[in-house]
């Protein structure tokens, strides 16, 4: 019998809970042989939704029972205390105690960043754990740390988010040399403050293909694969990047209908419209990791729709297969980073 | 005869200088029968282009030399210690003296801010000026500030920021009550740094018509008229959404164009999509200003071409009609911020 690789996922999380984690993992399950999962929650609710699943997947999942559920709303440090049998932290146990080698969930990012971070630690060399995420850029994707697990950022703290990046965009994307850049309002050495020039000449003496200070527009414009930044302005350019989407496709469609001729070009247009809205997507790159933990936990939108959670299940399938975590470890420790005086 | 509003333009800025800045006013001149201009730069270019100016608008352009053009990776310091016949300088002398109501300038950014700091002064009470730009919303447009005068910003000066937005967007956008909300990473009061809460706090008591928080999705939402915000975050949010636009404007292409039926869709489509692409135009929106001085001063994009020059100059004109420096003074008497402990 081969190695089976276990994934724990929190099935009551998100808007939608089982509904939505029993149809991806399904299909998931489909593709993967050799995965098994434990979906964790009200054993119930899940089993309804199990019913109709063939016998090949059934067989590979397992329900682990979770009596509580941690609310989108509801403070980090209260989950953290009070609800020690929720779905979402009987399903990182389970990554701490080595039966699941990843764990994925919907809910409450603060709720869920901090209960990993008291389960899994941080791994050894790591000061802060980051959120990222692989946004889709004109060729291929952009790996972009912090996306708002911490508000602020020391030098030492942005270095260590540039290793993160670095071994995300190796092993899950396949990149050999991870370009990485810092994001800055300019990309002359004297620009922006002194957090980020001292983390710029660090970042240059490192073993990383780092280069150099990239702006806003850089993001997604395929310069670089990695793009680190605090977590204050990662999560403001990420919110940003959704919402001007968001507003250009309002737009679109709002000139689609305008008018009965508008409606037949549009029309006529149709396969070559959807081809496009399918390429930009935001389901297809659904699934933000936490990174510097002990441990593979992601975080999937919480109005994810089946399509888009199977994704971020399937970035926390190849990150266990990878290793990343000990891929981080391992790239920090060949790196040499000061430690600014505080 | 009735009261001329003379703008002062640095002819010599830009990528192109009076080669796109000629054709832009002429057209502004014709619509505007009170306006009249000083085009500073190097007397024998600009007569060049001025050739073929129609007799009714050649005679509301005055020529005024200076010998010298501020390049745009110029050192803003240097700019101001070595160019003091710059066109730049002159062109804000004239307002210094009166003799203009505003300028325009398409150069460096740095060094139309640094000088327009030193020959201006900011106005009485603001401690720092910062770069607003109007962009379009998904009804209207939003008013962002500070898109990078400044790289990070104190409580008192993102107060200072909200109400210099708040009378741009009243008297040049004819907005009566205009919503204006404080960029951060989440939208509950205890989300951000104490700087954003010391400044929530702030304008939750000011006149303006303070909506809270708004996260980085929002700036384009509609949900306000005016987003405050450091200048790091601003101008990082600002290329992020001209980098997001040049990129699914370019997967848009290269979908139309991946065919013969594409090509033939995309034909058929055309008054459509020319529509839809005229509306995201970022030309249409050309044109920052720099708030917060004793004096407009309008920059416009370096690599504008006439139709955004000619937008940048508008947003001048009516800035100086309305005296928004005047304004900004006036509203910000009447606002009772304190000054934080440093």
């Amino acid at each position: 019998m081969s190695q089976r690789l276990t994934l724990a996922i929190d099935a009551m999380s998100g808007d939608r809970g089982p509904s939505v984690v029993v149809p991806a993992v399904v299909e998931l399950l489909r593709d993967s042989a050799d995965v098994e999962l434990a979906l964790v929650g009200h054993p119930g609710d899940i089993e309804t939704h199990l019913a109709t699943v063939p016998s090949g997947e059934r067989s590979r999942i397992r329900v682990v029972p979770a009596s509580e559920v941690v609310t989108m709303d509801e403070p980090p440090a209260e989950a953290l205390r009070r609800k020690r049998d929720s779905s979402m932290r009987v399903a990182i146990n389970l990554v701490k105690s080595g039966e699941a080698r990843a764990c994925v969930s919907a809910g409450n990012t603060g709720a869920l960043m901090a209960t990993a971070r008291f389960v899994l630690k941080t791994l050894p060399g790591v000061d802060r754990p980051a959120i990222l995420s692989a946004i889709p850029s004109a060729d291929g994707h952009t790996h972009m740390l912090d996306l708002g697990a911490n508000s602020s950022a020391t030098a030492r703290q942005l270095c260590e988010f540039a290793v993160m990046g670095a071994v995300v965009a190796h092993d899950v994307h396949g990149l050999a040399q991870p370009r990485v850049g810092l994001l800055n309002i300019g990309t002359e050495e004297i620009k922006g403050n002194d957090v980020l020039r001292q983390a710029h000449q660090w970042l240059r003496s490192s073993t990383l293909n780092y280069t150099g200070f990239v702006e806003g527009d850089q993001i997604l414009s395929g310069d670089v694969d990695v793009v680190v930044t605090d977590g204050f302005t990662g999560n403001v350019a990420l919110k940003t990047i959704e919402g001007v989407a968001r507003t250009l496709a309002g737009i679109a469609r709002e000139e689609f209908r305008r008018s009965p001729a508008n409606r037949l070009m549009a029309l006529v247009a149709s396969p070559m419209l959807r081809r496009l809205a399918a390429r930009v997507d935001p389901r297809r790159y659904n699934g933000a990791t936490l990174v510097g933990l002990n441990g593979v936990v992601v975080k999937s939108h919480g109005g994810a729709d089946s399509v888009a959670f199977a994704n971020a299940v399937r970035t926390a399938m190849l990150e266990a297969r990878k290793g990343v975590p000990t891929q981080i470890s391992e790239l920090l420790q060949a790196q040499d980073f000061g430690t600014e005086a505080t």
